[in-house]
């Protein structure tokens, strides 16, 4: 899609048109907001709540090799973008949880099935990368 | 999906089984393979050779941003995992051109619809940043 910048004659917006967004222009917002999702621990962590609203400590366990501080951090992008849904629960002890938005839920379906492809490809991964080798 | 480590009894792995990638587990090579095809200029770079193949400077004119070495080693890592071929152009002068392989063919769809999602759902993420920033 392209930036609209209004009309040349008129100088008006279409409010429509105006909101066009484009991630292949560096200058639109949609490209930090994609990295924001394509990230790889956001990803990794909005994929784990596709399942369920999972605490802090059980997306880490899930997302493996991820720090608190790395994980803390993408949660509060994915949060501030709208994406993910942080809840303080009042039980005895209190703790805090995490649930996808219903922005996020649909989202989320989009990354399963781009992990679910690479994954399922991995064996023509591996045969194009020792192929590759074989050549240079 | 769970990394297989073979019967415990006979030792024996189910070659089917093994190849199981889990992007979730640390050690797995899946983990990297996506990450290669959700970096930034990777992403971008494949999705736009849905529409047709593209010379090096094609690709870095739609890539607005990108600049000359983080393209080219992102065109390597995308040749190297079998998504985007090489190919040198016997013509006069001889120029090179990339296209994505089948296997490229069937990713760029899912990174389209990722990108487009994200791009359609910009006011909402702007509205949810809003929204953020006034709470904090």
């Amino acid at each position: 899609m392209e930036r609209t910048q209004g009309s040349a004659e008129t100088g008006e917006v279409d409010p429509a048109e105006a909101f066009a967004a484009d991630v292949f222009s560096r200058a639109c917002t949609s490209r930090g907001a994609l990295e924001h999702v394509t990230g790889k621990w956001s990803l990794l962590a909005l994929t784990a709540l596709l399942d369920a609203p999972h605490r802090f400590g059980e997306l880490r366990r899930r997302v493996d090799g991820v720090s608190e501080k790395m994980l803390s951090q993408s949660l509060q992008g994915l949060e501030r973008d709208g994406w993910v849904h942080r809840e303080v629960r009042s039980s005895i002890p209190p703790h805090v949880e995490y649930r996808l938005t219903p922005a996020g839920a649909e989202l989320a379906p989009r990354l399963l099935a781009l992990v679910t492809f690479v994954e399922d490809h991995m064996p023509e991964v591996h045969r194009a990368r020792e192929d590759h080798d074989s050549r240079s």
